[in-house]
Protein backbone atom coordinates (compact mmCIF):
# COMPACT_ATOMS: atom_id res chain seq x y z
CA UNK A 1 0.00 0.00 0.00
CA UNK A 2 1.46 3.03 -1.16
CA UNK A 3 0.88 7.04 1.11
CA UNK A 4 -0.75 8.15 -2.14
CA UNK A 5 -3.28 5.67 -2.13
CA UNK A 6 -3.74 6.77 2.45
CA UNK A 7 -4.33 9.81 1.54
CA UNK A 8 -7.01 9.19 -1.43
CA UNK A 9 -8.77 7.16 0.73
CA UNK A 10 -8.61 9.82 3.28
CA UNK A 11 -10.06 12.55 1.25
CA UNK A 12 -12.87 11.46 0.39
CA UNK A 13 -16.01 14.38 0.99
CA UNK A 14 -18.02 14.06 4.72
CA UNK A 15 -21.10 12.81 2.89
CA UNK A 16 -18.94 9.49 2.45
CA UNK A 17 -19.08 6.06 4.82
CA UNK A 18 -16.60 4.09 5.83
CA UNK A 19 -16.92 0.27 5.45
CA UNK A 20 -14.72 -3.18 5.71
CA UNK A 21 -15.15 -6.15 3.59
CA UNK A 22 -13.93 -9.34 3.78
CA UNK A 23 -12.39 -10.90 0.69
CA UNK A 24 -11.23 -14.50 -0.31
CA UNK A 25 -9.10 -15.49 -3.13
CA UNK A 26 -7.38 -18.30 -5.16
CA UNK A 27 -4.00 -16.21 -5.97
CA UNK A 28 -2.34 -18.35 -8.54
CA UNK A 29 -3.71 -16.44 -11.29
CA UNK A 30 -2.83 -13.41 -9.83
CA UNK A 31 0.54 -11.33 -9.47
CA UNK A 32 -0.38 -10.37 -6.03
CA UNK A 33 -3.02 -8.43 -3.95
CA UNK A 34 -1.29 -5.38 -5.39
CA UNK A 35 0.48 -4.97 -8.67
CA UNK A 36 3.75 -3.18 -8.86
CA UNK A 37 3.47 -2.69 -12.72
CA UNK A 38 0.08 -1.60 -15.32
CA UNK A 39 -1.80 -3.86 -17.27
CA UNK A 40 -0.81 -7.10 -14.63
CA UNK A 41 -3.89 -9.01 -12.84
CA UNK A 42 -3.67 -7.98 -9.77
CA UNK A 43 -6.69 -8.85 -6.67
CA UNK A 44 -6.51 -5.57 -5.98
CA UNK A 45 -7.44 -4.18 -8.98
CA UNK A 46 -10.50 -6.16 -9.58
CA UNK A 47 -11.86 -5.25 -6.24
CA UNK A 48 -11.93 -2.31 -6.86
CA UNK A 49 -13.91 -2.17 -10.52
CA UNK A 50 -16.34 -4.40 -8.97
CA UNK A 51 -17.38 -2.46 -5.90
CA UNK A 52 -16.73 0.72 -7.86
CA UNK A 53 -19.80 -0.93 -9.74
CA UNK A 54 -21.83 -1.12 -7.15
CA UNK A 55 -21.13 2.54 -6.12
CA UNK A 56 -21.21 3.80 -9.52
CA UNK A 57 -17.79 5.93 -8.58
CA UNK A 58 -14.17 4.98 -8.64
CA UNK A 59 -13.23 3.13 -5.36
CA UNK A 60 -10.12 2.55 -3.64
CA UNK A 61 -9.64 0.22 -1.50
CA UNK A 62 -6.84 -0.27 1.48
CA UNK A 63 -6.05 -3.89 2.40
CA UNK A 64 -4.64 -5.52 5.51
CA UNK A 65 -1.87 -7.21 4.78
CA UNK A 66 -0.51 -6.67 0.95
CA UNK A 67 -0.46 -10.92 -0.64
CA UNK A 68 2.23 -11.93 -3.20
CA UNK A 69 2.19 -13.42 -6.42
CA UNK A 70 0.11 -16.85 -6.16
CA UNK A 71 -1.05 -16.61 -2.30
CA UNK A 72 -4.28 -16.85 -1.47
CA UNK A 73 -6.33 -15.43 1.19
CA UNK A 74 -9.70 -16.75 2.96
CA UNK A 75 -10.04 -13.77 5.11
CA UNK A 76 -8.50 -10.36 3.84
CA UNK A 77 -9.98 -7.28 5.68
CA UNK A 78 -10.11 -4.25 2.92
CA UNK A 79 -11.84 -1.25 3.80
CA UNK A 80 -13.36 1.65 1.67
CA UNK A 81 -15.26 4.96 1.87
CA UNK A 82 -18.35 5.95 -0.69
CA UNK A 83 -21.54 7.68 0.00
CA UNK A 84 -23.55 5.63 -1.76
CA UNK A 85 -26.78 4.52 -0.41
CA UNK A 86 -26.25 0.25 -0.37
CA UNK A 87 -27.09 -2.07 2.09
CA UNK A 88 -24.08 -4.59 3.01
CA UNK A 89 -25.81 -7.20 1.53
CA UNK A 90 -25.96 -5.20 -1.89
CA UNK A 91 -22.73 -4.50 -1.65
CA UNK A 92 -21.32 -8.01 -1.27
CA UNK A 93 -23.51 -9.57 -3.67
CA UNK A 94 -23.44 -6.37 -6.05
CA UNK A 95 -19.72 -7.10 -6.00
CA UNK A 96 -19.72 -11.22 -6.02
CA UNK A 97 -21.46 -10.79 -9.65
CA UNK A 98 -18.60 -8.37 -10.68
CA UNK A 99 -15.51 -10.49 -9.73
CA UNK A 100 -13.99 -13.19 -11.26
CA UNK A 101 -14.93 -17.32 -9.95
CA UNK A 102 -11.70 -17.09 -8.42
CA UNK A 103 -12.57 -13.75 -6.10
CA UNK A 104 -15.07 -13.22 -3.41
CA UNK A 105 -16.22 -10.61 -1.04
CA UNK A 106 -17.32 -12.61 2.64
CA UNK A 107 -18.98 -9.48 4.11
CA UNK A 108 -19.32 -6.00 3.75
CA UNK A 109 -20.18 -4.20 7.11
CA UNK A 110 -20.40 -0.22 7.79
CA UNK A 111 -18.03 0.60 10.53
CA UNK A 112 -16.09 3.60 12.44
CA UNK A 113 -14.55 5.83 10.23
CA UNK A 114 -11.31 5.55 12.27
CA UNK A 115 -10.91 1.96 11.33
CA UNK A 116 -7.89 1.28 9.11
CA UNK A 117 -7.37 -2.30 7.65
CA UNK A 118 -3.86 -1.96 7.92
CA UNK A 119 -2.84 0.06 10.87
CA UNK A 120 -5.74 -0.45 12.92
CA UNK A 121 -4.53 -4.48 12.77
CA UNK A 122 -2.80 -6.03 15.71
CA UNK A 123 -1.98 -9.22 14.62
CA UNK A 124 -2.28 -11.54 11.61
CA UNK A 125 -2.67 -15.01 10.58
CA UNK A 126 -1.57 -17.21 7.72
CA UNK A 127 -1.72 -21.06 7.45
CA UNK A 128 0.71 -22.81 4.78
CA UNK A 129 -0.71 -26.01 3.44
CA UNK A 130 1.82 -28.45 2.56
CA UNK A 131 0.77 -32.08 0.84
CA UNK A 132 2.70 -34.76 1.52
CA UNK A 133 3.16 -37.70 -0.09
CA UNK A 134 4.72 -39.63 -3.45
CA UNK A 135 2.82 -37.99 -6.26
CA UNK A 136 1.83 -34.53 -6.88
CA UNK A 137 -1.76 -33.48 -6.92
CA UNK A 138 -4.11 -33.15 -9.24
CA UNK A 139 -7.15 -31.52 -7.45
CA UNK A 140 -5.79 -27.93 -6.01
CA UNK A 141 -1.95 -28.49 -7.84
CA UNK A 142 -1.47 -24.69 -6.92
CA UNK A 143 -3.74 -24.43 -3.28
CA UNK A 144 -1.56 -26.62 -1.92
CA UNK A 145 2.31 -26.71 -1.90
CA UNK A 146 3.31 -30.21 -3.05
CA UNK A 147 6.38 -31.91 -0.95
CA UNK A 148 6.96 -35.80 -2.00
CA UNK A 149 9.65 -36.85 0.81
CA UNK A 150 8.21 -37.75 4.17
CA UNK A 151 8.06 -35.61 6.34
CA UNK A 152 8.19 -35.72 10.08
CA UNK A 153 5.71 -33.66 11.49
CA UNK A 154 7.21 -33.48 15.25
CA UNK A 155 10.53 -32.43 14.53
CA UNK A 156 9.03 -29.64 12.70
CA UNK A 157 6.86 -28.64 15.67
CA UNK A 158 10.04 -29.21 17.94
CA UNK A 159 12.19 -26.48 15.74
CA UNK A 160 9.16 -24.27 15.33
CA UNK A 161 9.26 -23.50 19.30
CA UNK A 162 12.70 -21.57 18.89
CA UNK A 163 10.71 -19.08 16.71
CA UNK A 164 7.77 -18.32 19.27
CA UNK A 165 8.15 -14.87 20.14
CA UNK A 166 9.83 -11.27 19.85
CA UNK A 167 13.00 -11.85 17.40
CA UNK A 168 15.09 -10.04 14.82
CA UNK A 169 13.89 -11.96 11.79
CA UNK A 170 16.79 -10.79 9.54
CA UNK A 171 17.42 -14.74 8.09
CA UNK A 172 13.61 -14.98 7.24
CA UNK A 173 13.11 -11.85 5.06
CA UNK A 174 13.28 -11.53 2.01
CA UNK A 175 15.88 -9.80 0.21
CA UNK A 176 14.26 -6.99 -1.21
CA UNK A 177 12.19 -6.39 2.22
CA UNK A 178 11.14 -2.57 2.58
CA UNK A 179 10.73 -3.06 6.28
CA UNK A 180 12.21 -0.58 8.76
CA UNK A 181 12.88 -2.90 11.32
CA UNK A 182 13.43 -6.95 11.15
CA UNK A 183 11.99 -7.60 14.91
CA UNK A 184 8.59 -9.38 14.64
CA UNK A 185 6.43 -11.17 17.47
CA UNK A 186 5.25 -14.78 16.21
CA UNK A 187 2.23 -15.26 19.21
CA UNK A 188 1.94 -18.95 17.59
CA UNK A 189 3.74 -21.37 15.52
CA UNK A 190 1.65 -24.87 15.32
CA UNK A 191 2.59 -27.58 12.84
CA UNK A 192 -0.57 -30.42 12.92
CA UNK A 193 -0.96 -33.59 10.17
CA UNK A 194 -4.15 -34.56 9.06
CA UNK A 195 -4.01 -37.33 6.84
CA UNK A 196 -1.72 -36.43 3.84
CA UNK A 197 -1.98 -32.66 4.46
CA UNK A 198 0.44 -30.58 6.88
CA UNK A 199 -0.49 -27.47 8.06
CA UNK A 200 1.68 -24.82 9.28
CA UNK A 201 -0.14 -22.19 11.59
CA UNK A 202 1.49 -18.86 12.34
CA UNK A 203 0.40 -15.94 13.92
CA UNK A 204 2.63 -12.29 14.50
CA UNK A 205 1.73 -8.72 15.23
CA UNK A 206 2.97 -8.74 11.18
CA UNK A 207 5.34 -10.50 8.86
CA UNK A 208 8.64 -9.26 6.81
CA UNK A 209 8.07 -10.20 3.60
CA UNK A 210 8.36 -13.59 2.94
CA UNK A 211 8.58 -14.95 6.35
CA UNK A 212 6.26 -17.39 6.07
CA UNK A 213 7.46 -19.09 3.41
CA UNK A 214 11.03 -18.97 4.14
CA UNK A 215 9.91 -20.60 7.97
CA UNK A 216 7.79 -23.43 5.92
CA UNK A 217 11.00 -23.86 3.85
CA UNK A 218 13.39 -24.14 7.22
CA UNK A 219 10.68 -26.27 8.50
CA UNK A 220 10.60 -28.38 5.74
CA UNK A 221 14.26 -28.92 5.33
CA UNK A 222 14.23 -29.95 9.06
CA UNK A 223 11.13 -32.26 8.76
CA UNK A 224 12.50 -34.40 5.93
CA UNK A 225 15.87 -34.69 7.42
CA UNK A 226 17.77 -32.78 5.66
CA UNK A 227 18.75 -30.76 8.51
CA UNK A 228 18.81 -30.94 12.45
CA UNK A 229 15.89 -29.76 14.20
CA UNK A 230 18.19 -26.89 16.11
CA UNK A 231 18.83 -25.42 12.37
CA UNK A 232 15.94 -23.49 13.10
CA UNK A 233 17.22 -21.46 15.58
CA UNK A 234 20.78 -21.36 14.02
CA UNK A 235 19.32 -19.30 11.31
CA UNK A 236 17.63 -17.07 13.16
CA UNK A 237 20.60 -16.37 15.40
CA UNK A 238 22.88 -15.68 12.36
CA UNK A 239 20.41 -12.70 11.35
CA UNK A 240 21.46 -13.18 7.67
CA UNK A 241 19.30 -14.07 4.99
CA UNK A 242 22.08 -15.59 2.76
CA UNK A 243 22.69 -18.22 5.54
CA UNK A 244 18.42 -18.67 5.55
CA UNK A 245 16.85 -21.53 3.71
CA UNK A 246 14.78 -21.70 0.47
CA UNK A 247 11.56 -19.73 0.20
CA UNK A 248 8.83 -22.29 -0.03
CA UNK A 249 6.43 -21.98 -3.08
CA UNK A 250 3.50 -19.79 -2.74
CA UNK A 251 0.67 -22.12 -3.61
CA UNK A 252 -0.27 -23.59 0.02
CA UNK A 253 0.13 -20.08 1.36
CA UNK A 254 -3.05 -19.19 2.76
CA UNK A 255 -3.57 -15.34 4.45
CA UNK A 256 -6.49 -16.66 7.12
CA UNK A 257 -6.96 -13.97 9.61
CA UNK A 258 -6.35 -10.26 10.49
CA UNK A 259 -7.18 -8.89 14.34
CA UNK A 260 -8.61 -5.74 15.01
CA UNK A 261 -9.78 -4.10 18.64
CA UNK A 262 -12.50 -5.24 19.60
CA UNK A 263 -14.20 -1.76 19.62
CA UNK A 264 -14.60 -1.61 15.69
CA UNK A 265 -16.87 -5.62 16.32
CA UNK A 266 -15.56 -6.93 12.91
CA UNK A 267 -17.29 -10.48 11.84
CA UNK A 268 -14.72 -13.35 12.57
CA UNK A 269 -13.63 -16.17 10.10
CA UNK A 270 -16.16 -19.06 11.31
CA UNK A 271 -14.54 -21.45 11.13
CA UNK A 272 -11.18 -20.39 9.85
CA UNK A 273 -10.44 -20.99 6.38
CA UNK A 274 -9.53 -21.89 3.87
CA UNK A 275 -13.03 -23.71 3.75
CA UNK A 276 -11.40 -27.19 3.07
CA UNK A 277 -9.59 -27.39 6.08
CA UNK A 278 -12.50 -25.31 7.97
CA UNK A 279 -13.55 -28.39 9.58
CA UNK A 280 -10.15 -29.77 10.89
CA UNK A 281 -8.82 -26.63 12.81
CA UNK A 282 -9.81 -23.42 14.83
CA UNK B 1 -16.51 -47.48 -22.77
CA UNK B 2 -17.27 -49.45 -26.22
CA UNK B 3 -17.15 -53.04 -27.27
CA UNK B 4 -14.75 -52.23 -30.08
CA UNK B 5 -12.06 -50.98 -27.32
CA UNK B 6 -12.32 -53.89 -25.08
CA UNK B 7 -11.68 -56.05 -28.20
CA UNK B 8 -8.47 -54.09 -29.03
CA UNK B 9 -7.11 -54.19 -25.37
CA UNK B 10 -7.36 -58.03 -25.19
CA UNK B 11 -5.59 -58.37 -28.86
CA UNK B 12 -2.64 -57.21 -27.93
CA UNK B 13 0.09 -59.82 -28.56
CA UNK B 14 1.19 -62.42 -26.09
CA UNK B 15 4.39 -60.74 -25.18
CA UNK B 16 2.32 -58.10 -23.37
CA UNK B 17 1.31 -57.46 -19.70
CA UNK B 18 -0.98 -56.09 -17.73
CA UNK B 19 -1.19 -53.25 -15.62
CA UNK B 20 -3.90 -51.24 -13.70
CA UNK B 21 -3.70 -47.99 -12.46
CA UNK B 22 -5.22 -45.21 -10.59
CA UNK B 23 -5.83 -41.72 -12.02
CA UNK B 24 -6.98 -38.39 -10.20
CA UNK B 25 -8.28 -35.75 -11.68
CA UNK B 26 -9.79 -32.28 -11.30
CA UNK B 27 -12.40 -32.52 -14.20
CA UNK B 28 -13.70 -29.22 -14.72
CA UNK B 29 -11.71 -28.79 -17.81
CA UNK B 30 -12.62 -31.85 -19.28
CA UNK B 31 -15.62 -33.42 -21.21
CA UNK B 32 -15.64 -36.10 -18.87
CA UNK B 33 -13.68 -39.38 -18.84
CA UNK B 34 -14.49 -40.11 -22.64
CA UNK B 35 -14.95 -37.67 -25.00
CA UNK B 36 -17.89 -38.07 -27.41
CA UNK B 37 -16.73 -36.06 -30.15
CA UNK B 38 -12.87 -36.24 -31.56
CA UNK B 39 -11.10 -32.74 -30.82
CA UNK B 40 -12.77 -32.13 -27.34
CA UNK B 41 -10.34 -32.50 -24.64
CA UNK B 42 -10.91 -35.68 -22.59
CA UNK B 43 -9.35 -37.30 -19.48
CA UNK B 44 -8.94 -40.55 -21.02
CA UNK B 45 -6.80 -39.19 -23.73
CA UNK B 46 -4.64 -37.17 -21.96
CA UNK B 47 -3.78 -40.49 -20.15
CA UNK B 48 -3.72 -42.92 -22.83
CA UNK B 49 -0.89 -40.00 -24.53
CA UNK B 50 1.06 -39.97 -21.41
CA UNK B 51 1.29 -43.68 -20.85
CA UNK B 52 1.79 -44.35 -24.67
CA UNK B 53 4.95 -41.48 -24.78
CA UNK B 54 6.67 -43.83 -21.30
CA UNK B 55 5.60 -47.45 -23.23
CA UNK B 56 6.52 -45.92 -26.28
CA UNK B 57 3.51 -47.64 -28.39
CA UNK B 58 -0.25 -46.93 -28.56
CA UNK B 59 -1.57 -47.38 -25.46
CA UNK B 60 -5.53 -48.04 -24.57
CA UNK B 61 -7.04 -48.12 -21.65
CA UNK B 62 -10.12 -49.53 -19.91
CA UNK B 63 -11.86 -47.24 -16.77
CA UNK B 64 -13.79 -48.51 -13.83
CA UNK B 65 -16.52 -45.97 -14.72
CA UNK B 66 -16.31 -43.23 -17.29
CA UNK B 67 -17.43 -39.50 -15.57
CA UNK B 68 -19.36 -36.90 -16.81
CA UNK B 69 -18.25 -33.69 -17.91
CA UNK B 70 -17.22 -31.43 -14.88
CA UNK B 71 -16.82 -34.88 -12.58
CA UNK B 72 -13.25 -35.42 -10.96
CA UNK B 73 -12.04 -38.25 -9.22
CA UNK B 74 -9.72 -39.11 -6.67
CA UNK B 75 -9.33 -43.16 -7.41
CA UNK B 76 -10.39 -43.32 -10.94
CA UNK B 77 -8.92 -47.11 -11.72
CA UNK B 78 -7.43 -48.29 -15.36
CA UNK B 79 -6.21 -50.79 -17.01
CA UNK B 80 -3.80 -51.16 -20.02
CA UNK B 81 -1.39 -54.12 -21.78
CA UNK B 82 2.15 -53.16 -22.75
CA UNK B 83 5.03 -55.41 -23.45
CA UNK B 84 7.20 -52.28 -22.68
CA UNK B 85 9.88 -53.14 -19.72
CA UNK B 86 9.16 -50.30 -17.12
CA UNK B 87 9.28 -50.48 -13.42
CA UNK B 88 5.82 -49.64 -11.60
CA UNK B 89 7.67 -46.66 -10.50
CA UNK B 90 8.85 -45.74 -13.91
CA UNK B 91 5.55 -45.90 -15.57
CA UNK B 92 3.96 -44.04 -12.67
CA UNK B 93 6.84 -40.82 -12.71
CA UNK B 94 6.83 -41.09 -16.58
CA UNK B 95 3.53 -40.77 -17.03
CA UNK B 96 3.17 -37.55 -14.46
CA UNK B 97 5.84 -35.58 -16.33
CA UNK B 98 3.34 -36.31 -19.54
CA UNK B 99 0.02 -35.05 -18.21
CA UNK B 100 -1.57 -31.83 -17.35
CA UNK B 101 -1.75 -30.51 -13.92
CA UNK B 102 -4.94 -31.69 -13.18
CA UNK B 103 -4.09 -35.21 -14.24
CA UNK B 104 -2.01 -37.27 -12.06
CA UNK B 105 -1.41 -41.13 -11.87
CA UNK B 106 -1.58 -42.34 -8.12
CA UNK B 107 0.33 -45.73 -8.40
CA UNK B 108 0.77 -48.23 -11.61
CA UNK B 109 1.14 -51.85 -10.62
CA UNK B 110 1.27 -55.21 -12.98
CA UNK B 111 -1.50 -57.23 -12.76
CA UNK B 112 -3.26 -60.78 -13.14
CA UNK B 113 -3.93 -60.65 -17.06
CA UNK B 114 -7.92 -61.72 -15.96
CA UNK B 115 -7.81 -58.40 -14.21
CA UNK B 116 -10.47 -55.90 -16.37
CA UNK B 117 -10.87 -52.37 -14.56
CA UNK B 118 -14.67 -52.45 -15.40
CA UNK B 119 -15.53 -56.01 -15.49
CA UNK B 120 -14.13 -56.98 -12.31
CA UNK B 121 -15.52 -53.87 -10.35
CA UNK B 122 -17.68 -54.90 -7.23
CA UNK B 123 -18.71 -51.67 -6.31
CA UNK B 124 -18.13 -48.19 -6.92
CA UNK B 125 -18.40 -45.17 -4.46
CA UNK B 126 -18.53 -41.44 -4.90
CA UNK B 127 -18.74 -38.29 -2.90
CA UNK B 128 -20.47 -35.40 -3.27
CA UNK B 129 -19.52 -32.26 -1.75
CA UNK B 130 -21.48 -29.01 -1.23
CA UNK B 131 -20.23 -26.01 0.16
CA UNK B 132 -23.13 -24.59 2.45
CA UNK B 133 -22.82 -20.70 2.80
CA UNK B 134 -24.35 -17.57 2.10
CA UNK B 135 -21.54 -16.46 -0.26
CA UNK B 136 -20.00 -18.30 -2.66
CA UNK B 137 -15.96 -19.52 -3.14
CA UNK B 138 -13.31 -18.26 -4.87
CA UNK B 139 -11.21 -21.45 -3.89
CA UNK B 140 -12.29 -24.77 -5.33
CA UNK B 141 -14.76 -22.92 -7.10
CA UNK B 142 -15.77 -25.76 -9.69
CA UNK B 143 -14.54 -28.16 -6.93
CA UNK B 144 -17.44 -28.07 -4.54
CA UNK B 145 -21.36 -27.30 -5.53
CA UNK B 146 -22.29 -23.88 -3.85
CA UNK B 147 -25.36 -23.42 -2.19
CA UNK B 148 -26.28 -20.77 -0.38
CA UNK B 149 -29.39 -21.98 1.28
CA UNK B 150 -29.18 -23.20 5.09
CA UNK B 151 -29.15 -27.42 4.37
CA UNK B 152 -30.25 -29.25 7.29
CA UNK B 153 -28.17 -32.41 7.52
CA UNK B 154 -30.66 -34.65 9.64
CA UNK B 155 -33.71 -34.04 7.32
CA UNK B 156 -31.16 -35.36 4.21
CA UNK B 157 -29.55 -38.60 6.24
CA UNK B 158 -33.00 -39.47 7.17
CA UNK B 159 -34.64 -39.26 3.99
CA UNK B 160 -31.27 -41.13 2.42
CA UNK B 161 -32.67 -44.05 4.31
CA UNK B 162 -35.41 -44.98 1.75
CA UNK B 163 -32.80 -45.39 -0.97
CA UNK B 164 -30.37 -47.89 0.29
CA UNK B 165 -30.57 -51.37 -0.64
CA UNK B 166 -31.73 -52.75 -4.44
CA UNK B 167 -34.20 -50.11 -5.52
CA UNK B 168 -35.44 -49.45 -9.48
CA UNK B 169 -33.93 -45.89 -9.62
CA UNK B 170 -35.94 -45.10 -12.77
CA UNK B 171 -36.61 -41.88 -11.33
CA UNK B 172 -32.89 -41.26 -10.67
CA UNK B 173 -31.45 -42.05 -13.94
CA UNK B 174 -30.85 -39.51 -16.81
CA UNK B 175 -33.19 -39.59 -19.61
CA UNK B 176 -30.66 -41.03 -21.81
CA UNK B 177 -29.46 -43.33 -19.53
CA UNK B 178 -28.47 -46.35 -21.76
CA UNK B 179 -27.99 -49.07 -19.23
CA UNK B 180 -30.37 -52.13 -19.63
CA UNK B 181 -31.43 -52.11 -15.94
CA UNK B 182 -32.39 -49.48 -13.38
CA UNK B 183 -32.12 -51.54 -10.79
CA UNK B 184 -28.81 -50.60 -8.79
CA UNK B 185 -28.29 -51.32 -4.94
CA UNK B 186 -27.09 -48.75 -2.60
CA UNK B 187 -24.50 -49.88 -0.05
CA UNK B 188 -24.60 -47.14 1.78
CA UNK B 189 -25.39 -44.04 1.29
CA UNK B 190 -24.39 -41.19 4.28
CA UNK B 191 -24.56 -37.02 5.05
CA UNK B 192 -22.46 -35.67 6.90
CA UNK B 193 -21.63 -32.45 7.96
CA UNK B 194 -17.86 -31.03 8.63
CA UNK B 195 -18.00 -27.18 9.49
CA UNK B 196 -19.11 -25.40 6.11
CA UNK B 197 -18.78 -28.87 4.03
CA UNK B 198 -21.56 -31.53 3.85
CA UNK B 199 -20.41 -34.56 2.00
CA UNK B 200 -22.97 -37.01 0.43
CA UNK B 201 -21.15 -40.44 0.14
CA UNK B 202 -22.53 -43.20 -1.73
CA UNK B 203 -21.61 -46.71 -2.66
CA UNK B 204 -23.51 -49.09 -4.87
CA UNK B 205 -22.45 -52.28 -7.16
CA UNK B 206 -22.74 -49.69 -10.31
CA UNK B 207 -24.22 -46.46 -11.02
CA UNK B 208 -26.79 -45.25 -13.53
CA UNK B 209 -26.29 -41.91 -15.15
CA UNK B 210 -26.57 -38.83 -13.32
CA UNK B 211 -27.55 -40.85 -10.54
CA UNK B 212 -25.40 -39.30 -7.63
CA UNK B 213 -26.50 -35.82 -9.07
CA UNK B 214 -30.16 -36.74 -9.03
CA UNK B 215 -29.65 -38.20 -5.37
CA UNK B 216 -27.71 -35.51 -5.07
CA UNK B 217 -30.57 -32.52 -6.15
CA UNK B 218 -33.44 -34.83 -4.21
CA UNK B 219 -31.33 -34.15 -1.11
CA UNK B 220 -30.49 -30.70 -1.13
CA UNK B 221 -34.86 -30.09 -2.05
CA UNK B 222 -34.79 -31.78 1.25
CA UNK B 223 -32.34 -30.19 3.29
CA UNK B 224 -34.06 -26.28 2.31
CA UNK B 225 -36.94 -27.52 3.29
CA UNK B 226 -38.67 -27.21 -0.18
CA UNK B 227 -39.64 -30.60 -0.25
CA UNK B 228 -40.62 -33.54 2.77
CA UNK B 229 -38.40 -35.46 4.23
CA UNK B 230 -40.51 -38.72 2.47
CA UNK B 231 -40.29 -37.25 -1.30
CA UNK B 232 -36.85 -39.13 -1.89
CA UNK B 233 -38.75 -42.18 -1.23
CA UNK B 234 -41.79 -40.77 -3.22
CA UNK B 235 -39.61 -39.69 -6.11
CA UNK B 236 -37.87 -43.58 -6.08
CA UNK B 237 -41.58 -45.11 -5.96
CA UNK B 238 -42.99 -42.96 -9.16
CA UNK B 239 -40.13 -44.67 -10.79
CA UNK B 240 -40.19 -41.96 -13.32
CA UNK B 241 -37.84 -39.42 -13.89
CA UNK B 242 -40.26 -37.06 -14.90
CA UNK B 243 -41.04 -36.86 -11.41
CA UNK B 244 -38.02 -36.67 -10.20
CA UNK B 245 -35.54 -33.59 -8.83
CA UNK B 246 -32.79 -31.57 -10.90
CA UNK B 247 -30.02 -32.71 -11.29
CA UNK B 248 -27.22 -31.02 -9.00
CA UNK B 249 -24.19 -29.85 -10.96
CA UNK B 250 -21.21 -32.14 -11.54
CA UNK B 251 -18.98 -29.35 -9.65
CA UNK B 252 -18.52 -30.98 -6.52
CA UNK B 253 -18.74 -34.68 -7.44
CA UNK B 254 -15.67 -37.52 -7.41
CA UNK B 255 -15.42 -40.82 -7.99
CA UNK B 256 -13.53 -41.95 -4.90
CA UNK B 257 -12.78 -45.61 -4.97
CA UNK B 258 -13.91 -49.05 -6.88
CA UNK B 259 -13.56 -52.26 -5.36
CA UNK B 260 -12.56 -55.50 -7.03
CA UNK B 261 -12.17 -59.36 -5.57
CA UNK B 262 -9.16 -59.22 -2.90
CA UNK B 263 -7.56 -61.83 -4.90
CA UNK B 264 -6.37 -59.32 -7.28
CA UNK B 265 -4.99 -57.29 -4.36
CA UNK B 266 -4.95 -53.71 -5.70
CA UNK B 267 -3.87 -51.07 -3.49
CA UNK B 268 -6.53 -49.17 -1.22
CA UNK B 269 -7.18 -45.28 -1.42
CA UNK B 270 -5.57 -44.49 2.04
CA UNK B 271 -7.05 -42.09 2.77
CA UNK B 272 -9.92 -41.98 0.74
CA UNK B 273 -10.13 -38.72 -1.59
CA UNK B 274 -10.54 -36.32 -2.57
CA UNK B 275 -7.27 -35.56 -1.09
CA UNK B 276 -8.62 -32.46 0.92
CA UNK B 277 -11.41 -34.48 3.24
CA UNK B 278 -8.96 -37.40 3.54
CA UNK B 279 -8.20 -36.35 7.19
CA UNK B 280 -12.24 -35.73 7.67
CA UNK B 281 -13.54 -39.09 6.73
CA UNK B 282 -12.99 -42.90 6.24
Amino acid sequence: MSNDAVGEAESLDSASRRFAASVQYDGHAYHGWQAQRSGVASVQRHVEAALGRVADHEVTVICAGRTDSGVHASHQVIHFDSPAERTERGWTFGANANLPDDIAINWVVEIDPEFHARFSAIYRRYRYVILNQPTRPAILPRGVTWNYRPLDVARMAEAAKALVGEHDFSSYRAVGCQAKSPVRTISHLRVERFGPLIVIDVQANAFLHHMVRNIAGVLMAIGCGKEPVSWARQVLEHRDRARGGVTAPPYGLYFVDVGYPERFALPRPQPMGPMFLGALLD
